[in-house]
């Protein structure tokens, strides 16, 4: 098992009517910035919920609005000067990863010499950041309990991010409630976001970090016996509890303890968002099953062998597990309709060598399950392509 | 799933070499104490390792050892007395959960209006205390990433606990070389342990907080694997690590979240450490199963069915899952050497009354799982007296 090193700062309120805790954490503060993004969560109560603890206990706020999917960073860029301009100290981020992905950005960029994207290329690091906490409303980012933000550049269209303790939140509240109001495929796509996440430091090359595996299977398990709950009824509390609580788990750090992970299906994905707008759980549900097929190989079989009976169950001495584990997650994804090809998206191959130069200009090779370059991410999208 | 809060602030630093680590948390105290137990740390050069990293740091310290197992609230008064007469202002633990759970006491007890012993009776709450760090030389206790500390009062005969978010670490060094000269049955006793807390835990009437008894069973599963191995080979790294991650995450928190806990099976075993001082791992194995056998009714059997399905791999409908788990565990512990009846560690019948009688004036009745109370107690213990 590689050395690690490992805490859990974040304080997590997880249930029904744990908001008012919050009032605790910003009591100190001079002026809150409520950062949200449309109108669902005035429309679902929530936000009537937030500003009911903040007006009970006096904490002065402004608000900050419209964030979208796939966040930009020109939006983050304006949230900044709203920060500066109204003398705010702390971000409260009602929403899910992309309001809190924003949230960190701006919270440091305030502190940016030149810029925030400076950040995110690594021309400037991140020294100090705003104190910040979240009310989540979607299970799938993980963002609430760790120190990752992921943007969009719209101009270099580049999908790109930061890691820094700085952005960390104070606390998160995490109301299964909050999240029943997210439709089908955005539920779909939270728990394709997940799986992503759990296959991201599951396939790694180190079979001694026996804990982190076997973590991970559990995070695996309780998406696949929950997700389609939740799909087909938003409403399921236990559903909709466990699958929020595996969202947490999943990306706080817990699963990649004492491995080495991979994260290039994730960029291979983001490029789909990063041109095509597609949501970022859609993205995953293609880019993952293809990226398993183009690295399974005789080497590689071992680790599908063991997702294959560990996750799916697959019993016996067949020999093609590992092709039956790449399959069954393909009809699990199809089950609750999302899609699983470009074609289903209508992607053509057009940008192909656009996107794979992309990743390549910025990190050379990618992954570490399999080191990918050019033409292995070329290969990768054109599995990806069409049945 | 019920509600939770949840955070872990404790800094891990886990793997070879990460002792360095404690320098950055020890510089701005007056005066360290070292506390320790026997000779072991001494002689397998861990106490070299720590005092080199204060004294190439500067970092002025005092030493408490002969810290026993099973503790004294006696010994540990002797501790608050040096630690006021020194001027300590930090304890670093290097131990096991003995050592851990008395610099607890110590920790707080320094602060006590009359006697620490009140913590633990409840006469007195706990309201602050010297910040302390640990060094873990043994895979067993949790002690070193949460909030409890367990105490033997040796005039009354009792076995208690505190629990206080004043006592939680402040950082933990989890060095599995630390634990490899740790010997076989005492590697068994912290295996049993281990999956002692895991159980305290696992059991529970709540179906709905899948996450945690999916990560339970992982926990479980990595002793069953990693158990034996440790204790044919101690210095296996890979065993002696996936064991010393379980022992920290086994009770941490983590396990429990968003359901109801037992507990009972460790306050019938903490009498016979109190009445014999055997090994607490070893009462917990003798315990345990005595507790599974009772506990089972056709009422609970659904439980003892995925105990033994998702923990022990028992397949097939047969009827009997939850007698094979009961079994399967005995046989576990027995394969490490474990005792599992209490004639293995020449106890009689003769205290079962005096020892039911202690639990049930301290703490009425015990356990969730199943409520037990006096009578319950004694079948336990004649369950688990001979084969």
């Amino acid at each position: 098992m590689q050395n690690f090193e490992f805490s859990l700062p974040t304080k997590v309120y997880f249930g029904k009517n744990k908001i008012t805790n919050i009032k605790n954490h910003l009591k100190d503060y001079n002026k809150i910035l409520i950062t949200y993004g449309g109108g669902s969560v005035k429309k679902f109560g929530i936000m009537d919920d937030v500003k009911k603890v903040l007006k009970n206990n006096d904490i002065d706020y402004e608000e900050f609005g419209g964030i979208q999917s796939n966040p930009k960073i020109k939006n983050v860029r304006k949230g900044i000067d709203f920060i500066k301009k109204n003398e705010i100290d702390f971000i409260l981020a009602v929403g899910g990863g992309s309001v809190i992905d924003s949230s960190k950005a701006m919270a440091c960029g305030v502190y940016s010499e030149n810029d925030v994207w400076d950040y995110f290329t690594g021309k400037e690091e991140i020294k100090k950041a705003i104190p910040m906490g979240v009310v989540l409303t979607l299970a799938a980012t993980g963002s609430e309990m760790n120190i990752n933000s992921v943007l969009i550049n719209e101009k270099t269209k580049q999908k790109m991010a930061i890691h820094s303790k700085h952005v960390l939140p104070k606390f998160a509240v995490l109301d299964p409630t909050y999240t029943m109001s997210v439709p089908p495929y955005y539920t779909a796509c939270g728990v394709s976001d997940i799986m992503a996440h759990t296959f991201e430091q599951y396939f790694s090359w180190n079979k001694e970090a026996e804990v982190s595996d076997r973590l991970s299977e559990s995070i695996l398990d309780v998406c696949i016996k929950n997700g389609p709950i939740a799909y087909e009824n938003g409403e399921d509390y236990i559903a909709r509890s466990n699958l929020l609580w595996s969202s947490t788990l999943a990306l706080n750090g817990l699963l990649s303890l004492g491995k080495q992970t991979d994260w290039a299906s994730h960029k291979i994905a983001h490029e789909l968002s990063a041109h095509y707008g597609i949501a970022h759980g859609a993205t995953l549900s293609i880019i993952f099953p293809a990226w398993m097929e183009y690295v399974l190989t005789e080497k590689t079989r071992w680790k599908f062998d063991q997702f294959g009976r560990n996750v799916w169950g697959v019993e016996g001495k067949n020999e093609d597990v590992a092709e039956q584990s790449i399959a069954l997650l393909r009809d699990f994804f199809e089950s609750m309709d999302l899609p699983i090809y470009l074609e289903d998206v209508d992607v053509s191959d057009k940008k192909f060598e656009i996107m794979a130069k992309n990743i390549e200009e910025v990190y050379g090779e990618i992954g570490n399950f399999k080191k990918l370059n050019y033409k292995d991410i070329i290969k990768i999208y054109k599995i990806a392509h069409k049945r």
